[in-house]
């Protein structure tokens, strides 16, 4: 099966909505686990490690959660690009990316559903959903995770909990994260008491990409650092009442720069629609911190007609991968005619979007 | 009088065309000279310097190429705002804009002929001109001249030629030059290397404000330095020889990107375009060289039904002096709300101007 004809479009993938979704664009819960009596896959031979993916394969692969028709293949049958088109849609991990026989992936449809076989873990099961939906996708891993316990043998301690190859996922072994857009907060220049503030309650906030990433864009993933001591659902309704904060913190922000400095406001967001409009030559790193002022743009309604969709999936298919799967050349496509294919794609679809215009004003205090 | 009046519209002096004006924005001869026995204005006495004033104010006022109209006042009359516009026009030095009482401007209708009274010298006489015609500002600014000596006594020497305040002047009082607009040999990267030569060949080069100045929207002022030692007429021929082959040099320096680099350049003057018409601030600098690049990319035929005069008259109502002027609270116009109207005032001109096009292929080599 070709995991690029299996995908859905970046088109429909960006119409999907949920909760909160002007700021919280996903959220993530990821489950770690172990086959008993088999070595972790960081410290086993091959033929354990193949012997430990046989097992876990057509387990994982005839889950009723996973519809009766996923994606399933080893890591060996994908292409360096089908990998990197995973990780730009956090269907998989870049340490995962990296990997090839005796890993594996199986998907669902509906692409809510990823389980990495013998990634650092035997299994690494995630639940997406966009917007602030992570009570939905823990209630969808727990019920994956529960079918599973019944057909497998997982490693578990009466006294730690489920045991992990890393003793950071001890425990419940549960990741809970959220990918929130904080453009407010960044020019507002109270990202950094923010970050600060959310690392004091046990919440680790990085890049786009996870762990040792860059923010791009503008973009934020808050996660639990303990998975021990404290109970699954503890663990996401703790970090749901934060994303809640932050999601309002992030309002507050862009509310007192439409107040307070409504030109500094409209000026980074101008110019933005400015430069992807007419750039013929433009990074992914630029583009994803321009896309953001674009965003941020539609989201106060200085692009009355334009849809969130649309920007939405300007930032998927921008990125290298994405980006290089549309050029007729895709093989031979070096980095500089990559960022000069880049501008022509956005040159292209910013034509459908007009002229920012300043937003209504809310009250006579947002004038200038 | 009042000088905003008298001036000729910013649309109207942009409008003005000369030979070579894609790349020679102006031509300009100016002439020092002093009255005999009277002492220099820096070193005189304020009575000595009203004395030569008011022999030098009629004499000049009533000279046949002043016109019947000229505009003629002492500098005390004008508001700082008046020279400062005067200053932007390249109308009066910045040093001349610095004085008051005892100091004058005489200038024709037409702004072609201008003559300082008290500078650095009792009489610092200009003639100003579109494009590269320096051979016409020399016989109209010497036809003056000519004119003058018939009517004051003026300071000269058999053995040094025209006595002036500061010995770089001595000799034939002239100093001729030209404002060049030169992008491609910026963007080529071979300015220095230029700049070099054309000082070597004993001419100055500096920034769009003369002496001291930067080169802000990549204008430069070339001018001579000696003007001891050689006929006007030899200092006025020499330099047209260099500027034509510095127009050679800019011109092959577009031909040049355009063959080999056209998505940079195509991606700076895209970019350019995107900010003016889409920032809601903008410094007088940035703008300069925005503008820059927008002119450039009407010189290669990016905006096909744009005129150069738009531009141009960009260039001039985006200066400080200009946009205060425009605005309707103009005296208290405060730098970060000057720079908000400069980017309305841009967005509203940029209106007319369509996205930039690539242009035409000249051959088959220019194709990326």
């Amino acid at each position: 099966m070709n995991i690029l004809e299996f995908l859905i479009s970046p088109a429909e993938a960006s119409r999907r909505t949920g909760p909160n979704d002007r700021i919280v664009f996903s959220s993530r819960v990821r489950l770690a686990r172990n086959l008993k009596s088999h070595p972790f896959p960081g410290h086993a031979k091959k033929a354990d490690r193949i012997k430990a993916y046989e097992i876990l394969f057509p387990a994982i692969r005839s889950l009723p959660q996973m519809g009766p028709e996923p994606f399933a293949e080893s890591l060996e049958k994908l292409t360096p690009l089908d990998k990197q088109i995973l990780v730009e849609r956090h269907l998989v991990s870049r340490e995962h990316a990296a990997k090839g026989a005796g890993s594996g992936l199986i998907l669902n449809r509906e692409e809510t559903l990823s389980v990495m076989i013998n990634e650092e873990d035997h299994l690494r099961m995630q639940s997406l959903r966009p917007g602030l939906q992570l009570r939905q996708a823990w209630l969808s891993i727990d019920a994956v995770d529960s079918d599973l316990e019944t057909r497998l043998d997982i490693s578990f301690s009466e006294k730690y909990g489920y045991l992990t190859a890393c003793p950071t996922n001890l425990g419940t072994g549960i990741r809970v994260s959220a990918m929130l857009h904080l453009p407010g907060l960044v020019l507002g220049e109270q990202i950094n008491q923010i970050i600060q503030a959310v690392n004091k309650l046990g919440l680790a906030v990085r890049g786009l990409y996870g762990e040792g990433t860059e923010a791009l864009g503008n973009i934020f993933q808050v996660s639990n650092q303990m998975t021990l001591g404290e109970a699954e659902n503890e663990i996401v309704e703790r970090i749901n009442k934060v994303l809640l904060q932050l999601v309002e913190h992030e309002e507050n922000a862009r509310q007192s720069l439409l107040e307070k400095k409504p030109k500094v406001l409209f000026n980074h967001i101008g110019r933005a629609y400015g430069v992807l409009a007419n750039a013929h030559t433009v990074s992914s790193k630029e583009t994803m911190n321009l896309l953001s002022l674009l965003r941020l743009g539609v989201d106060i309604g200085m692009f009355a007609q334009t849809p969130k969709a649309l920007v939405d999936e300007l930032f998927l298919i921008s990125q290298p991968a994405h980006l290089q799967l549309n050029h007729p050349d895709r093989e031979k496509l070096a980095a500089e005619d990559r960022d000069i294919f880049r501008a022509d794609l956005l040159r292209g679809r910013m034509k459908s979007v007009p002229t920012p215009q300043e937003p209504p004003a809310r009250s006579s205090e947002t004038a200038v």
